[in-house]
């Protein structure tokens, strides 16, 4: 696998192991929480970098599969697996690439979390921070309304207060003895923005944002601010009265979410990202073959009984590349920035 | 107002009132329901377009704002309205167009449906049926899952249950006397669907559709298929059985929501939008000034109370953009499908 | 004819008449030398400026045709006239404009000229200039290596060199009165440029000037620096030795034209572009009609006895608009320049 | 090295060798005319390609450099070699690759011969052929008006003409023994091309295939058709007259160049591309060093006296690739064309 980024400015620091640290937060096998397929997601900077400084043409990573066990998918050959993108590849492309989904493997997002890292690297110069973590899994829900950042790795299922992480966990482990899956929610904040990042028609930021999240693999559902939760309330409570605060302007409520207009504005963006449960499952299943005729589906291949945990970087490292490109596109939005730099 | 629209196929069949219908749909003052303001938003085509067929270069269309009344917003030049885009706009482009909200204005979106009728003259001649209907207004929400599309425009709130609509009518009156507004939720279906359009990675169907929902004015939340509700549901129960339906593969369940993988799978593809209640209110609300002085913004301009009923067509047209972008993407996807057209 | 440009930042100062400044150089009917069809070419801002200053938003600009004729055309629905677009325009797109060539018709420069004019406004305040004049018109040719800028606008020709001017004048009016076309080749420098503008690979100076101005009607020509000439050098010969000039690096030729590996190195960017004589003729030409038979075309409509005098200004448009697009893609270059503008 | 192609059509039929035969005509060492350095330019398909088929998901290529010698460039650390990118890549990007030329070196055109080597693939499929060839180096110039494109690889030059092909190989020899370089020119003919590809404004062919051509290292011009000469003739000589032939419409002449108003019109399309003579040459040249001052390069690294004869490859692939984006953008030019595949 691989990952190709263009229009990162040169001069950044960029050493293997800020993408390294941020792969093993995604790879398999970090918990009994996560499929038992054991790759080491080891990173490769083929171009782009010289002496750990980025030169301002492409950056190449490459990651290799170590543990991939094409055997594992036979059985399958002929048949389509229930909300699985077997069906749909084969009418699109003509072809179904037998070993473990292709191109819609979700084993596709480590590129992603490698690409975000070294957008996390633009941000860490900015002082900008992007925290993601568990909001829900199955029916646990996480209701705290402040969040202990530093606590969201203390814990294999990502979400940062220990009581409810641990009643996911006892969840995730319930539908994995029965051989089936759970999905849940992420929450995301981005912290320190500037006012000014998206446009107000064709690159709202929450629109960036809604795709990339939407792109992600198993995503169902996307919220921003108040979210659907949002849609209830009347406009005299869910509007965020403006004030100030340090000499700064801010909102006393956050309902917007931190964008208006589709521009930020200075307070956290803040959003939330729904995942179905993994859609392969120990159960037998009901299906067709490629012949249409009626055939069972068993779950043989190893998975993840639920992608929430390991979805936490994924979303991060979205979050990180939607808001470096906003970032890069506002550096002329107006007369004075402009510059010729000599 | 005006839009242009690149690459529409030529030997289109399209006349003024394919789009003026979709545009009345949208406009002002067609109920109680909504803004007093009254626009005609008459559209003129200026370009792309001979004795009614498309000539295959760009189009444009012209619609002239008649009843704007830039002295509505006098009172508000130098505060911020909560909830609004000033502030953004201010700091982002070192401006603030004080007629009306400029780019950040909902009139905006009448382009949006202009363009989107042009494209719902490409679906129908494919037989592909796109239907947005009301599903949520405040508190009041259509739980039916069965829906007669005939009856969508039979009500000022376009909810095709007569007895929820009248309830979700009897909302907007009730938040309109005090002042208020109210929020809600708009579901679509796409009927018709070829299996194969959307890709696996860059431009998944349902991130395409995110985007495009979440680029709408007001909007918070997008979901597809199951969506949110699906989060808390088991893998067993979530995946969508193959079955053979009328000689197609079908599925039983659409939990999916007519997409796997990126692309869709012949399935009705379902989704729903959340929109915030309006951010214009009539009640008195603490605000600054741009000196950062504590201000009151006092409601008077005409607004929705709720933005639900004109939003249907909206949604509609944006869902008709995303589905021609992707039908004509997909006419490359295979070798087979190369031809040269003489 | 409308143009539209997004990207442009906000706060530019832009007012009517420096649009209409340029599209008078570029209208009909300006001397004996141009088509007698008499186009004011008023440009009229419909969007993205407010009180005479860019918002950030697209600005539309609307220039309506006066003149047209297009009853002159009538004789023309038939034949396919040689060196015209009617062909393959039919062949493409399944119909043919009957209205003096619609989208394939030169009319659609000025909207160049008009988005080059905005664009010019970013370079003046930039403090770079681009002259763009006539370096040969038929068999004429300036010889001169030092040019007057100054004089460009002194003649119809647009050629800088008086008597050279005077020569080239009388070959159009000889062609003319010949019923008959002719040529040439516009030469164009850009001046105080900063070194860096231009990627090494995708987007190359050079390969998006050259992009610009094979996108011109009936050009048949790009040359960078010594261009075609520089062909026949030796290396010894054409490599610019670097040297130290005012405290500036310099070269002490300019045969690369002011470009290296694709980006700009301080020196005045100079290329030149060649138009081939005007395809409509007062002269009978053999074609064929729509049924593949035999035809004679006869001129008869308004049209330029040699482009290259209206040209001038095209070019220098299209330079404008590459030059403005460079210049806002190196803004982030290097990790030195990203700012957060707060 | 790496390339990356995205939107080629699944199924297309694509084995290594295909690669790996344009890659052969590209690389180094292949005469005594070009560099004595050795890289075999082997290539490895990572993605994309599924049991000699492509997939529809991207293609990506990898090319290891082998006889790589960056000490060879460690005498040059400090000064900048005239009309290379050293100065203006440091200037741009703040550092400067000490290897070999980094991202400005040629050998990047590699990528481009394999990206066009899949091209190719396509383009053979529906009978299309593109051929390149020498048409001038030095001062020799070959003046044939029919070409027998059999003949291109039968010398080392590239040239078709045997007698002329000598001389050029003399003029390079002799360049050779001086340490001098020399410039040339190649010219390209696309064949079996439909009438329709291109666009009248914002993707007319030429332009794209001038774009293509002037990011090619060391070209300096484009012509197509006639090209310069073109510019000195008269319209009722330079209008190419419709006819038809073998029951199609052709042209008695072909100066368009097979391009009409942006739009292929069925003709051969023919153009040439200039390129100036080698940068690096063994003579010592005059320069500064990156304190300003004053320098004196020796040439020690390994180089081509003329890039001519490897150009003509690549080219060749630059013209496949614009011919193949082409035809897919053209596959929904007209309502006809549209079908959703099943």
């Amino acid at each position: 696998m691989g990952v190709v980024i263009d229009g990162c400015p040169a001069g950044l620091s960029l050493k293997s192991y800020h993408i390294q640290e941020a792969l093993d937060r995604r790879r398999p096998g970090q918990s009994n929480l996560t499929t038992a397929r054991t790759e080491k997601d080891q990173v490769e900077i083929l171009s782009g970098v010289f002496e750990d400084k980025t030169l301002g043409s492409p950056i190449t990573l490459l990651i290799r599969n170590q543990d991939a066990r094409p055997e594992d998918y036979n059985h399958l050959k002929e048949v389509y697996r229930p909300s699985h993108a077997d069906y749909t590849y084969l009418k699109k492309y003509g072809h179904r690439d037998p070993r473990g989904g292709g191109r819609a493997s979700a084993r596709e997002t480590a590129c992603r979390v490698a690409a975000g890292a070294v957008a996390k690297r633009i941000l860490d110069y900015l002082d900008i921070d992007v925290y993601a973590f568990t909001h829900q899994i199955g029916q646990v829900v996480l209701e705290d309304t402040t969040v202990d950042y530093s606590s969201i790795e203390q814990h294999p299922t990502r979400c940062p207060n220990p009581s409810i992480a641990d009643a996911m966990q006892q969840a995730i482990e319930s539908a994995k003895s029965e051989g089936d899956s759970l999905g849940g929610v992420i929450e995301c904040h981005i912290r320190g923005l500037p006012v000014g990042l998206g446009q107000p028609v064709f690159h709202r930021f929450e629109a960036d944002l809604a795709f990339a999240m939407l792109s992600i693999n198993a995503s169902k559902s996307f919220e921003v601010g108040s979210g659907k939760a949002g849609t209830k309330m009347k406009g005299s409570e869910h509007n965020d009265p403006f004030t100030i605060e340090k000499d700064k302007v801010a909102t006393t409520t956050n309902f917007s979410g931190g964008v208006q207009g589709g521009i930020t504005n200075g307070m956290p963006v803040t959003f939330k990202v729904g995942f179905k449960p993994t859609a392969t499952i120990q159960k037998p299943q009901q299906s067709i073959d490629q012949q249409g005729e009626k055939a069972i589906v068993e779950g043989k291949g190893r998975h993840d009984p639920c992608v929430i945990p390991r979805a936490v970087p994924i979303v991060e490292a979205m979050a990180n590349l939607v808001t470096v490109d906003h970032i890069l596109l506002a550096q002329s939005d107006t007369m004075e920035q402009i510059d010729l730099k000599q």
